[in-house]
């Protein structure tokens, strides 16, 4: 990677390989919890990922790239650990408990990827690149936010 | 795991783990920028990052337990993704942006945790506990805030 322009595109690939883990992984924990309210925000959070997914490819066509997902060790490793709730969980209130901190894990990973890729793309001066990544950047706070008031509000509570 | 004490327990090894491996990243990410601002940051936010351990040692005993870690694969890919970038980057600057925006990830992974350990803290009664994990919240938002000043002074445009 000579410049930031090659940067910029190593890391769209990174979090295009990431936003695609989370599609697969969101279902699965959605299946894994009997919480009607967590159940919900995964499922809405399922399709926003998906339209995520949809802007990160408008982003690759705005910088002249083709959609391509590269390896993002950070991500598989989230992801794991979400799976290792649901694997090592022994009460069903426990694993919810895991799952939404093992989700707001995951959240903060994107906040901070698209928080970097907007400043880097308003320095590259990809001008119609930066509304979509801070679209999604604002979805990403916002799932944060939800998962932390159903923490507070009945999980936390029912896990203890 | 049974209960949120556990779970507690099994997330407190987790990120002392991931401290520890951040002790340990952090000279070579030092040693490997030439931006002296930089290099200053990672080298303060080492010297943070001893503390916190320090301080999560004192958490283990508020609830009674011995300092152990347990392997967080979440930390293991973050990490891998700033080795890649010391090892792909074929310019100082453009190091040095990959660099930053991946101690800013590893921040927002800290935060989200300390953030959880937080909530779940003052659901378990923890309460000596909840300042000590909060001082460290703090300080991983301030080193993010930080790193995003550096960023959007000088290492974003020199990497352009």
């Amino acid at each position: 990677m000579k410049n930031l322009e090659e940067l910029f595109h190593h890391l769209l690939k990174d979090i295009y390989y990431a936003e695609k883990q989370i599609v697969k992984a969101l279902p699965k924990m959605a299946k894994a919890t009997d919480n009607a309210e967590l159940k919900s925000a995964f499922e809405h959070h399922l399709d926003e990922t998906k339209e995520q997914v949809d802007r990160l490819e408008r982003v690759f066509e705005i910088i002249g790239k083709t959609p391509r997902g590269e390896k993002c060790p950070a991500i598989l490793g989230l992801v794991e650990e979400g799976e290792e709730v649901i694997e090592k969980g022994e009460d069903s209130d426990v694993v919810d408990a895991g799952l939404l901190a093992g989700a707001q894990a995951v959240e903060h990973y994107e906040m901070s990827r698209y928080g970097t890729m907007i400043a880097w793309a308003e320095q590259l001066g990809y001008a119609k690149a930066v509304p979509l990544l801070e679209e999604t950047l604002k979805e990403e706070k916002a799932a944060d936010q939800k998962l932390s008031q159903i923490a507070l509000s009945t999980v936390n509570r029912k896990a203890a």
